[in-house]
């Protein structure tokens, strides 16, 4: 047994365990001159340092705010090659379809992405992952979808399953972009060969499909979904993000952990979401990077839904490698509150991943935790342009 | 005479020397495979790495993009005091004239600054200068104004003297806050007591006023404007935050270095800075922290005016700790280019500081600059969250 009594804590600062929804997401607990008691990884104890257990061993935080380790529901964390041209072509003004037709966009990291090895993908991820780490994330979900074929779909995996001994990664399937011929034995392979195989070989806990009116139907999501079910894997979908046309509802009867985009989300998928078990995740880097309307988080948190931030980090539509900017870009673009924001990338991301061991500092969860620079954790939610996180602790371990 | 020739440059990227206006904002110098040679703190050459001249000390740079060293142009940089408070009333909903009848506000970062030491200032100062570096900023600009009294603006400026000993830092004197009475002695004893002592002991380079119709008035500005050459400092401008009152236009024709802000510019505005030497600076960090509408970068260089982009760095309206955040804000939020945004936050941002010898990598130049973690330099401005700045290299020494 190895125990220690982290000190000097300015504040601790957590959201109750569980997911929160609506106002409750408001609902701090703040501790003043706090200490936490860590226990072979888990969190045996909190409270007023004054009444704090006596151990052998203290670790002096030296007088600032402790929050819980960030969980990133929502990456793209594998791919190769890189997006620069599109970028450049796309702020200037050139059209999606004419950089498509040039051969850039999401087929252009396809291409890479099918063409590299898993020791490739392995190193081009793994700087993605420290930075993230770096900026306050304990707990990763990365997501296949740039393989296109099933080989390519499962290097993907791979790579994760690699990285998976640095990080704390969860692995999803993700059936992202539609064949251009094929499309019905596309789906048969996926639910008949692509998802038996991961859930056999446990490459993923979940299987998400994005689905749009320009990728797969809600139909096409409903069989893939069954299909995941049928072997024992979560779901999860991509709705809404241009167009509302029924996948959030779907996702909600189906009882997947999230759904994630939501900015063409409108009160008929608000409701269902605050009605549902469903965590509602939004992705403020995509609002930031492309431009477009953001994610009715105020709405969805008034309506009494469960919402979570990721930062969606892929190199098309977010190239955003910090967690703590996905925080501090909640409040500014979809109007969250520093308490809210603080809820939904703690236990209410980890409930978009299924896990509820972790995202609050209470006993029996695990110790992951973050030490700021600063005595005052709303320099979490402020900060912009600077890491306002001094140390990661997972599992207690910096 | 010390010299070093860098090399393992993939792209050498670089505006050229002296404000560039309008499209000529776009046209970058890249050099792929090159080399810099540097010669006693300055450029003595440029060029393609199999061309450079043979020295006795080579210094690879491992095969990344180089750009000039970034200019951050418009700081508040010094102040004692926090906002956390304020940001989460605000982004909760409490009016501004709430906050500052709770005591928050402007008039608490004043009450703060006002109320510390030379000591204190330059103790909580330092760390933010030190982020500002780190994400590329090689010189920076930093603001009096939270004095009010002139004892204290001072001393402000008495701190960033102090700072001066470790970054490069230009000091403005800003007339920040009209006093709530007896105002014409206020701006009487600015023009005839602080100005002609902060110029007699050179404690600052130029006088800075925020002319807005809550704050000082065309005549106002006019009367500190004339003071200010008077005693030979140069003047630049906060106009057209909320309201366009003139600011602009008196600016251009008194020969002001800059006008910064310009988020409420119209046309008349935008002629008049594209008919003139001065240099339009846009604060990026501001719209995306207060949610305010984006001054419009691209129409003003469509116009033909030079843009700069600075970060506005202050506790209260742009708590933003990177210079590289700003260029890459100042794509996403003010429709800059890529090419665009490394000209602004370079040779322009100099030019808004009276600077021509830094900016460009050119011969005759200082030897400022950025060894990238990448080979390709639109890494800088896509880069969201992490910090694509490797080295930062001021007169040659990182």
């Amino acid at each position: 047994m190895t125990e220690t009594l982290f000190t000097g804590i300015s504040q601790l600062v957590t959201p109750a365990s569980g997911p929160q929804r609506g106002a409750a997401m408001r609902e701090l607990t703040v501790i003043e001159n706090a200490a936490l008691l860590v226990r072979d990884g888990l969190i045996a104890w909190v409270g007023a340092e004054k009444e704090a257990p006596s151990t052998p061993e203290t670790h002096d935080l030296g007088g600032v705010a402790v929050v819980p380790g960030l969980v990133d529901p929502h990456t793209h964390a594998v791919w190769a090659g890189n997006r620069l041209a599109d970028f450049e072509a796309r702020v200037a003004g050139v059209p999606y379809e004419t950089i498509l037709a040039a051969g850039g966009g999401i087929r252009s990291s396809i291409a890479a992405t099918a063409a590299a090895s898993i020791e490739q993908l392995v190193t081009l991820a793994r700087p993605r992952l420290v930075a993230l780490r770096h900026s306050g994330a304990t707990t990763i979900e990365v997501k296949s979808g740039y393989g296109m074929d099933f080989e390519a779909e499962v290097r993907m995996l791979r790579a994760v399953q690699v990285l998976s001994h640095e990080f704390d990664l969860l692995p999803t399937l993700l059936i992202h972009v539609p064949p251009t011929e094929n499309r019905e034995d596309y789906v048969r392979g996926v639910c008949d060969t692509l998802i038996p195989e991961v859930a056999a070989e446990s490459l993923a806990t979940a299987v998400d499909v994005f689905c749009e009116a320009e990728a797969f139907s809600v139909e096409e999501t409903w069989r893939i979904f069954a299909a995941a079910q049928a072997h024992g894997l979560k779901v999860k979908l991509h709705a809404d993000q241009f167009h509302a046309i029924g996948g959030t509802e779907l996702a909600c009867w189906m009882g997947a952990l999230s759904v994630d985009h939501l900015e063409a989300s409108g009160p008929a998928q608000i409701a269902a979401l605050a009605a549902s078990e469903t965590v509602a995740t939004i992705l403020p880097g995509v609002t930031l990077h492309l431009g477009l309307p953001a994610a009715p988080g105020r709405a969805l948190i008034d309506a009494g839904a469960a919402v979570a931030v990721g930062t969606d980090l892929n190199p098309g539509s977010s190239p955003l490698f910090s967690v703590q900017m996905a925080l501090a870009l909640s409040v500014r673009l979809n109007g969250l509150t520093p308490a809210e924001a603080l809820t939904a990338c703690t236990v209410n991301a980890a409930a978009a991943l299924g896990l509820s061991d972790r995202g609050s500092l209470s006993a029996g969860m695990r110790a992951d935790f973050l030490a700021l620079h600063d005595p005052d954790w709303r320099e979490l939610p402020y900060t912009l342009g600077a890491n306002p996180v001094r140390d990661v602790f997972v599992k207690g371990v910096k």
